[in-house]
C-alpha cells in the first residue's frame, strides 16, 4: 500500500518574519511542498509574502490554492474541493506539503476547510498542525497592554454581530477582541463613548507588519476607512465580576 | 542623563522549544540580562526550562524572581515591588533585562505585574513585548481541531466561575476555552453530558511539552486529578446563531 505524504499547516504569525517559529522555518526549509492561500488567480498570498519576507527563496515547485472571497457556500465548496484535489496529487504520490497560514492555523484560517475537504476524499491523510502567534497577541504585544491578568475573561468575536450583541458580552468579560471592525467602525466608536471607555480601546491595523497601525483615541478613526486586517481591543471597565473557585478540587453547589 | 536598558518580554510559547519565535530566539542570544519568574525561592523555572530546552546555557549573571502563588494582595505587592526593584538595577544602568515568560506575554502572565511595578517606580523604562504562541493554540493544533473559523466566536475563561455562567456563554460562543480546570474537572464533564457535548469537547494538558496529555474523551477523567495547566476546549453545538453584518461600512439599524 502506498505511503501518503502528510499535510502540514504552517502558522506564519501576523506578518513580522522574526515572529514566524522555529519550528515553521524547519517546515519551510524541509522537502515539503509549498503550498498557499490566494483570493483569486493571479493574486498575492499574505502568507507567501510572510515566508518570502523572512529570506526564503519560493520554490519552483509550489502550489497557489484559490480560497476566494465570497459567502456563497457552493462556491465556496468548489473551489475548497479544487484544492484538495490539488494537494491530495503529491500526498498520494508520498510527497509532503506544507500549507503556508497567516496569524495562527486553528484561528479563522483557511486551513481549516483545506484539512476537511482532504480528508473527506481520503482519510488516511496524516494532518500535523504547527501552532503560531495570533493577530491578536501581536496586537496585544504592540499595543504595551496585557490582553487578561489572573481571572480576566476574553471574548474573541467578528464584530459584525453588532452593538446590542456587544453590550450584552460586556456583562461577562474584561477584555473583547473585536475583529474585522471595518463594517462597523463609527458604531464600535459611538460604543466606546457611549460606555465611556475610548481610552480602554486599542486599534490595530496590520499588527506585526511594515504597515502596522496603532491608534490610541479611535475618535480619531470616525467616518474613516480601514483595512480589512484589523481589529479593537478592548478592556471593559463594566466588567460585573462574580465568585469564582480556585485551588483544589472542590464540589461546586449551586 | 543616564540612559536606560529596555524590559523586554520574550513569550518563550507552550513548551516545546521549537514553538519559541525568532524573535524570542534572538532575545535570548542577545547581550541583554536573563531573568525569569519562580514561585518560590530555589524552585524550578517552566518558563527557564523551556529556554534550557532549547539549547541555551543559563548565563552566570540571570535573575530569578519570586511570584508566589497567592491571591492575598499585600504578600503580591510586596514581591512585585521586590522583582521591579531586582530588574530596576540593570534597567538604571543602562542594560536590556529579558524576562522569560511560557505561552504568550500577554495572556496571563507574570510579565503584566513586573511591567506595571517597573513603571510605577520609573516610568520612562522602555518595555518591549515579544508575542508568542499561547496554549490554546497550541492545544487546538495538537487536538486536530480548529478553534475559530469563518464567523465563530470564543470565549477563553477561568472555569472558575462555574457551570451556571458557563450554560449562559453556550447562547453566544461557539468555542469555549476553559482555563485552569481542575478544581471544577468534574462539573464540566457533567454539564458536557447533560449538554450531550461530550464528543465536542477535548482535554489538553501541559500542551506542547514531554508530557502533553490529551483526552478525547473526558468521561475518563471522571474523579482524577489533573494538572495546573490543563485546559479543555468545547466546540459548543448549541450556539444560537444571530445575523452578522458583513463586508464594507453600513451603518446598523439596531
Amino acid at each position: 500500500m502506498a505511503k501518503f505524504g502528510r499535510l502540514i499547516g504552517a502558522s506564519l504569525g501576523p506578518g513580522d518574519p522574526d515572529l514566524i517559529t522555529i519550528k515553521a522555518y524547519k517546515a519551510l526549509k524541509s522537502e515539503a511542498i509549498w503550498s498557499y492561500p490566494i483570493r483569486r488567480k493571479g493574486a498575492e498570498s499574505f502568507a507567501l509574502q510572510i515566508a518570502l519576507n523572512a529570506g526564503f527563496q519560493l520554490p519552483e515547485t509550489n502550489m497557489p490554492l484559490i480560497f476566494p472571497m465570497t459567502h456563497d457556500p457552493k462556491k465556496l465548496a468548489s473551489y475548497w474541493h479544487k484544492a484538495a484535489e490539488a494537494v491530495l496529487v503529491p500526498l498520494s504520490a508520498g510527497l509532503d506539503v506544507v500549507f503556508l497560514v497567516e496569524g495562527d492555523a486553528s484561528i479563522y484560517s483557511t486551513f481549516g476547510h483545506l484539512v476537511r475537504t482532504v480528508l473527506e476524499t481520503e482519510p488516511r491523510i496524516k494532518i500535523e498542525t504547527i501552532a503560531g502567534v495570533s493577530s491578536f497577541n501581536a496586537a496585544a504585544a504592540i499595543s504595551g497592554k496585557m490582553l487578561v491578568e489572573v481571572e480576566d475573561t476574553m471574548a474573541i468575536v467578528p464584530a459584525g454581530y453588532g452593538i446590542k450583541w456587544l453590550e450584552k458580552l460586556m456583562v461577562d468579560f474584561d477584555t473583547l477582541v473585536l475583529l474585522k471592525v471595518k463594517p462597523l467602525l463609527d458604531d464600535i466608536i459611538e460604543f466606546a463613548e457611549k460606555y465611556d471607555m475610548v481610552s480602554q480601546c486599542s486599534f490595530i491595523e496590520k499588527a506585526g507588519t511594515n504597515e502596522e497601525i496603532v491608534v490610541k483615541d479611535i475618535r480619531t478613526l470616525k467616518g474613516k476607512t480601514v483595512n480589512y486586517l484589523s481589529l479593537i481591543i478592548i478592556h471593559n471597565p463594566h466588567r460585573q465580576r462574580v465568585e469564582i473557585m480556585r485551588g483544589c478540587r472542590k464540589k461546586i453547589t449551586h
